[in-house]
């Protein structure tokens, strides 16, 4: 009988501790505790230039979060293949696109994607033009990850990527854009130059921590300029990649009249299957017609913008 | 062992309420019950005037409920940089684009996006067109607030919007459109002139409250004419801005066809974004051409048709 | 102590009677009860004729049920005033729209819909061309009736409607199309002529139960031919109303090649939109511009469909 | 009481299983068990040939999982009404397609689909075109049957096709893609010559597991083309079916330029509606205009592919 008892006094705590939680809603919040919340990271120094390299009107990023299979290990056989898809041929498909306009390209990829598949690695580096940048070890999401590993995982990945491609990275995007106030702590103290998860801006800007500055670029990726959110069939919601299309033209052809920059974050498992590959090319098309663009990495734009300011 | 046997009894007495409650399905609800609870609130006297101003065919008011942060404290630092994009960037785009073509139009801020963001009241008063409403102390809704608190949140919004517009709002606009029979008493008590939260009609109206009159003017919002549900691309469901666009003209067609009102509610942080801000510019372009209509605010067209009643 | 122990008894019993039933997965199943499962309810015999009325080439049923507030009563004030919508505002476009037209059309009415908006009556009657159908009593959901209300819902509905239009229901369409077995030979008990819920052709059809004639015709409705699914901006899934148009297009052009039935179900809190009955009013011309085409009521055809057999 | 204790300590041991494995979260994982696990299936040599018969530019090939009752006999009478139109209907409107076109198809159909639905067979055989595939026995998914029944029912399945077509299936899609590596090696045990449930890949492949050759043939299916997830209207997300027709052209494009395979999976409840078969129209009209494509089952590209290699 004990084993019960304990069982019943854990639920017992556990309701108290989750009770105790929902205790305090919002509006019985101090301004100070509101405040405190929502600053705990938040948009400082707009640092979009004056001018872009060569006069370009705008910069623009594309960037691929080669997840793969990492986040799809306890889904199941089915899920798996799919995250397959991306290291046998999205991936491909990209860099055949992106390589023959000679367009430089960001590559976040969770190190264990380079353990799965270190293939991926020559077809990457072919050009010489591509970055690769930090998005975690195995798609941990921030948030769910114990205080004590996080520091951990991150030096763990980027070792992993160093070793691999001969470069330590300086970019920094958090699985899902799932990140907390220790992630900015310790890509500072681990000398990142730039975040790209946080999405309060179409310009770069400079990341505050508790209001305070940290030195780190933020690249501002955003769900609507990812094409995980309505282009995954088996998700929550849709839009037909045309549509998509649409919104991304938009997107951008404001970010040319603003004189800003155009980031979009894709995956070689959903950008990378043929009916999408499509709207990426005639996204490109789109943004060379309209001309005098810089297409760029982030870790290029993010250097630029720390300099210029 | 007091403790588990605390916690048995806790989860026996829920179970026995909770079933007690489900214990009588709407079949078996008196007639009398079936109203009551249909009619607590509902619409009364139709408000929609012979004539608009200046024999505008149709009034036109473009409202933004000015949420940023203030839904997402609970949601970790990502959807909190969401909102903030509404403070930075989404407010500033809405106010370039009315204040070029003098559109008065209605910001319903829940006071604490004030607090958090203070800069924001010059930016809505410069062109001294617009009319700010009262959307709750930290967007708290309706039915999860203790009925002891409801009154003293609404008042504590008012005591600071006034403080800081200098003027007590007269429009109240509940958070998430979510409230209850207490929150139009306590409206009434505070002497307010309208409320935008029901859908009965696209029309002005009369809120009734147990089927009594009470001096209410209801400018009727609808989640159809609401960039939320289709346009936040981490919800539930999804149409791409350009399709939601056509519907807003076809609402608005209508409107001018029948001569009454076509209600629009944005959020800066979802219509503020570049792909968003297009459609607006579209479909102010699409009113405009089609002419003679009365662009207000809600609180101009609630004093209208109530004067005219 | 001992309520906690009949608590407890309580949850392992309802734990027995649970795993009892997920004891059998359908790979388990016999072969006899899989037939039987399957065939509780089953469509008979094509009753689709050989021709129409007057050499017609296909039978359009434009039918709506009018839910409008019951099924809304346990969901807080703002989802009831959506309800509301359609009695105040949705129905006299629906109305104004078929009796321009002269198309005879049916309204399935949950009988507590009249309860609270009396005012319908004359408003469907003007014409003296609509049917009105038994659509329960309060929207109760067949599934969730216990078995001993179920035939005196279905009664009481049919008394108040005979009681207000003078007429006794011969249709019934089951709330969310939700029926069982019971649900059919009630109405075959109660003289009913036809159903219309169930989905398993485009064309009339004799019900079958158990394997044996009941002589109900079938009207058949389908989620595709139905206003709620996709346009329902609060549900699950989205589509735009000029989307749903060219479905609705697409369905009835196949109907008139094929010279069959093409039955389309909506509410009028959904297609009673301004924006939304627009693409009604287009599915009208579109229709019309067809030619030679019989708009009738479900009870027309169903009489037709019959007679011919 | 002594049963309540049973219960607890069952509730104990299981929340006990329960936390041990999500005590291990991926991120804590050995390189051999992250390694172990994305590869228990993988993809192996590509099997794509560098020339299809008569020089063709593509392999297409049109599938069909007769589904209808079978993943419904849980899901009451409605739901089993939507499955039964697509054998009433949806299934004819498909062979009248198909075969006007002397196009070979194949059908993959739990043995169950057939016991309901006999008269299904002539129907489907009449051109002597079609293959017939192995569905499961009754839509049971791969993880939630018991390892000990998961041989047997592909057996029972196989056995039942067998006696009613005369012929053995060789090729074998899991319900919903869902499967797990002891399937593969039970389809290889009974010398299956294909499978198609896996999605790594556009062009067929050899199937590994733990790394290792299994000889069976990767006919892959994608979320993309399937008509399932965009277009059931009671699920979770929607595409119209216009729109899902331009990604099928888009895929196929790609297929054509790459010289590849396009496998589509539909439903005869599904495609079968007819909205929806206008799009399969659509798309035969649109490979045939392109011309020079193959046409075939999934079975005789299996057969092509494993020659040539």
């Amino acid at each position: 009988m004990k084993k019960s008892i304990i069982l019943l006094l854990f639920i017992f705590f556990f309701s108290q501790v989750h009770s105790q939680e929902k205790m305090e809603p919002p509006w019985m919040w101090s301004i100070d505790k509101i405040k405190s919340t929502a600053n705990q990271i938040s948009a400082g120094k707009n640092l979009n230039p004056e001018k872009w390299p060569n006069g370009a009107r705008a910069a623009v990023s594309l960037s691929f979060d080669v997840d793969i299979e990492t986040p799809r290990l306890h889904q199941g056989i089915g899920n798996i293949s799919q995250g397959e898809y991306g290291a046998r041929v999205g991936l491909k498909r990209i860099i055949d696109l992106v390589d023959m306009h000679r367009i430089p390209v960001t590559f976040f990829i969770p190190a264990v994607s380079l353990i799965l598949h270190p293939e991926m690695v020559d077809i990457i580096k072919k050009s010489g033009l591509h970055e690769i940048g930090n998005h975690s070890w195995i798609h941990e999401q921030g948030l769910s990850v114990p205080d004590k590993d996080e520091k951990e995982l991150i030096i763990r990945a980027n070792k992993y990527l160093e070793k691999i491609t001969g470069e330590r990275p300086v970019g920094y995007r958090s699985a899902s854009w799932n990140l907390r106030k220790s992630t900015i702590n310790v890509i500072q103290e681990l000398d990142f130059l730039y975040d790209s998860s946080l999405m309060a801006d179409d310009r770069p800007y400079e990341i505050l921590v508790d209001g305070k500055s940290t030195g780190i670029v933020e690249i501002p990726p955003d769900w609507i300029l990812d094409d995980y959110p309505l282009l995954y069939v088996s998700g929550t919601r849709y839009s037909s990649p045309r549509e998509v299309l649409n919104v991304y033209i938009d997107e951008f052809d404001k970010a040319y009249e603003e004189g800003t920059t155009f980031i979009l974050s894709m995956h070689p498992e959903i950008i990378g299957h043929r009916s999408r590959i499509v709207i990426l090319e005639k996204l490109i098309d789109h943004i060379k017609t309209k001309g005098n663009v810089w297409f760029a990495t982030c870790r290029q734009i993010a250097e630029y913008v720390k300099n210029k300011d």
